[in-house]
């Protein structure tokens, strides 16, 4: 078993360094402002700078809150790893845009150069959503050193597969329910397998929420919400389709919500709605109509999706995921596998239908090709990434000191009275092996 | 008296799930996008969608974060009460502009459809606003039930209000003062009215707010304050008129700030400023102008009337409120008529006065009309939803339970240290008859 | 020694119904909304509002976010203080806008009138920035009375220097590093000198933290380090010079916060995070990419410049604050030297280099006159206002009572079992001289 060295006095400042430095290089050799006289620099045979270079930046903005508020606060439903939840989040994002924005642009090259656009940082926003849904997986259990690597490792991974699905396959993701969310959740469960720790099976009593934590977390939850319009349309064609992934993703958020509501009551102790339900199945809509976002589903057909995702991810969480910590060992912490990983797969099937029924230009079968490569990618992607997470010079926390933020963070004392309740000193002292 | 049946594990779930499949029947029939070719779609003779389909859009996302962040934290302030505060509104909002999209839409049919734009997404948004500020003086005292019902029956006797005020009449209400705020705070009222509870008389132990649930509280009020000019601009005419709404608005509610504040101070014990008065007096501005906001009142006349409703409303607050409990049986959870009820009644009156003197094309007489028939509709719409959800099987807590959120949630388990404080369980054992 | 009559309940409220009087006033004499015919109303010779009167609405909104949720809810971190952190910001800015919004136009009058356009407000928000950085210099210590002084005084001596760079010595400082950083703080540095406390040499039991009010910190941090990109290109040429801005800005944040945190890592005990520079340090990329912000200083320019922001602000908080607050009596409640002073002059140093450099038009000399004037102008001005601040009527709290909400608030009461925690009761009635 690995020895426990979880002080990251040297580890931690060296590996961040080092990985900014080295970005910084490869910025000044490769990266420069868009010009706005380019290639045409998407998919689509758009250069979305030339005319207004600004055009796309308000929904950019609800992308990059989505990212840092919207992930970092869903995460702080933990009631000792809000630092870490909300922190952590942040330092990943600010990485990982910076390695998306050069992994995503050397596919796009522009006389050897990548050319930083409004539409480019959109997309390497996305990149690091991957990172944090995968995050979500292994949060509490994971030292800041296992996790720069693993955004390292994964945006490296996404960018690959985004490349095969979007411009090999030529399939349609614009909300990206497969690239993204079913990457993010199954790179992450795969990560998470790996990671397996046996003395948690049972449950940590850090493991959960209070109430004040479950408040904060739902800051996350309605920027996430309230934004994700913007997340699945922000790359779609200008215009009518751009509308049409604005107004699907509202339609399929409101009618989840419906759903996600009542059968959290209905499966719920005398009917009590659960804040974990409400945190995360009210999401699922906004990742299943992702690949359709942008197509002529009607109004009813994105509500339908929705619908059915709300009621998919709230069983998960209720009766999936407990079997699956418990029979394959996978300790999902924040039930990506609810929120991301079958609504994912939820949004990939619907896009097979939606473009076999007509409803875009397309290849059923290339839209097929597509969930399965991005499920391919994350599986062993994610199972690679978690072995080399695993060798025992990461610092990664002894299960004891896992879901407590004092391992990694300097905690405010809290005064007596709340000495029991609070007080994370006396955990972090007791370092062993395991 | 009723009993007290709050499992609401079949009725919830039921209730839920009907509405929303009926709701997604009727998109199924009437609802399809906008393609920027159907009939002009607003009063003012413009299609909005036609040239840019996602214009509006960023002032579409500022409104839903009034809807969602705004009016969901803005009711967290109370102690025990936060999980409901902020997720019954997200669920009241979800359905509600789902049926507010219908609701209004079927007075505008066109080729006998409803066709989705930005615009009337921002109206759907509107619509709900209406519910939550209602929503605000029953908060504690009703279930997700009763509420899923008065958002069904408020929305659409605001269609109606609405259509008469804006199409009949022929009304000036750009930021709806009386059509949303006075129309929300009096319905709200109304139904307070009529489930008054006699023992909650002498106040209740829950209701009142802890240190924290200040400071959540402020997340909610601040997002409102900042994004006002928005929701009074949102549906003006474009360019210099949506320009002017903005101006008024923005400067409305920099002078109320300022007249809040000071009259906070007066009359609090030893000139301390009271977090209520902070809380929501401050956001008077921005009710109080919403009639007049695209009108040539210039700057100092917004300021004057921002100015007005701050020293209005925080008086409400000390003066008002307590004795409508006690001598009229209104049972205010959240001020809402010192919030929006009275300032709005001010903003119609200061829009008659405006038309009266010319400042904007139109009849006092219809603006005086407008703001007798939002009135009507409330109080007497508001009453009737009271008696329908005052009968005795949808749930309703018994007094004791009042302002708790273990009633209708899983509450999470504190240590042992704050048992006292935070344990719910207890109180939501003992459901008894009154 | 003065007597503390901290009792607000007549020299607040009038002080606050004068301004707001005379602010309206003056608005009523010299205030119109802009018809977007005026003279060219920048620097640059463009009029803003001509053609699309809303179109830097967003980033308007931005800015407004930065300034009422950005700078309040980072100040709540201190344990008891988050009422006035949030609150108080809040009364400040609103004066603050409507203050700078007279002041900055009477440079630009058009017709004897000042014509309100986005562009103003913008700007107006600005001025309001350099009174909440010099807030968190004396936050805690300091009267809301003592506070609106400082607002009025700040703001006008502001415009000055802003006038003074921006259009006598036409230096270059888009982002503001010069004219709102370096001067915010080094003008709230010299009033917290002038309003030494020797007994809080030692520290004092409410300067500290809790979990949670960290975590309220955190959604102030992570707003402003979002669209800080908007607050250094909303007032850039439109276009590429202001898509440039953006870039430039969003990289030096992401590179920032890789070295703040590898710094705070290194040289914390055990090599943990500290919430203060995570809270902090990771904006000062923003700050120092200010006055850069638009010019052609390539991404990895802009990457470096937020590296050693990082950096430096980091071990500021570390090694400098203590050495002020005992060797020169500086007492910086929020380490607004770190974050804004040194960063600000990095930023203006880094301007003078690039202007050198030709990264665009512009005089070195006059880069370097546009720092020092902000400068003097920040210390002269911050230690006269420090003295009128000192008179000894404004109702500043007694030592004891700083860092204590409930000096100027009512503070609900906790129950019994946080009594020692959280009941602030017991400290505001012993008000002594010291």
């Amino acid at each position: 078993m690995p020895a426990y060295a979880t002080n990251m006095r040297l580890k931690f400042p060296i590996l961040a360094l080092l990985l900014e430095v080295i970005t910084i290089i490869l910025y000044a050799v490769f990266v420069v402002y868009d010009d706005g006289k380019g290639h045409h620099d998407d998919a689509h045979g758009h250069n979305k700078t030339e005319e207004k270079p600004l055009k796309l930046y308000p929904m950019f903005q609800d992308v990059h809150v989505m990212i840092f508020i919207g992930f970092g606060f869903l995460m702080t439903f933990l009631k000792k790893y809000g630092f870490s939840s909300v922190g952590i989040n942040m330092l990943l994002a600010a990485f990982g845009l910076q390695w998306g924005l050069l992994m995503q642009g050397i596919w796009h090259l522009d006389g050897g150069k990548i050319k930083v656009s409004i539409f480019k940082m959109i997309n390497a926003d996305f990149s690091t959503a991957t990172v944090l849904i995968s995050f979500g997986a292994v949060l509490g259990k994971t030292s800041p050193v296992q996790l720069l690597i693993m955004t390292l490792l994964e945006i490296t991974i996404f960018s690959i597969n985004e490349h095969l699905v979007a411009e090999i396959l030529g399939a349609n993701d614009v909300g990206a329910s497969m690239i993204i969310h079913a990457f993010g959740a199954y790179f992450g469960l795969a990560v998470a397998r790996v990671l397996y720790r046996p003395n948690l099976r049972d449950g940590h009593e850090n493991d959960g929420s209070v109430y004040h934590s479950d408040i904060f977390a739902m800051i996350g939850t309605v920027f996430l919400w309230m934004f994700w319009p913007s997340f699945n349309s922000a790359i779609a064609d200008p215009g009518l389709p751009q509308l049409t992934a604005v107004i699907n993703t509202y339609l399929s958020l409101a009618a989840c919500v419906l759903s996600a509501y009542a059968i959290s009551s209905l499966v719920e102790h005398k009917g009590k709605l659960d804040m974990v339900h409400i945190q995360n199945a009210t999401l699922a809509g906004g990742v299943a109509v992702g690949t359709c976002a942008d197509m002529n589903i009607d109004p009813f057909g994105a509500m339908l999706i929705g619908f059915v995702a709300g009621i998919i991810s709230t069983l998960g969480f209720k009766y999936l995921s407990p079997v699956l910590a418990s029979k394959l060992g996978i300790q999902d912490t924040c039930g990506v596998h609810n929120l991301h990983g079958m609504p994912g797969i939820l949004g990939g099937l619907a896009g097979i239908i939606a473009v076999a029924m007509g409803k875009k230009d397309g290849h059923a079968s290339m839209q097929a090709a597509a969930l399965a490569s991005s499920l391919g990618f994350a599986l062993i992607g994610g199972a690679i990434t978690g072995l080399i997470m695993k060798l025992p010079f990461w610092g990664q926390p002894p299960d004891q000191n896992c879901f407590d933020d004092s391992l990694y963070w300097e905690v405010p004392e809290e005064e007596e009275e709340n000495e029991g309740n609070l007080d994370h000193e006396d955990h972090s002292k007791n370092k062993a092996e395991v």
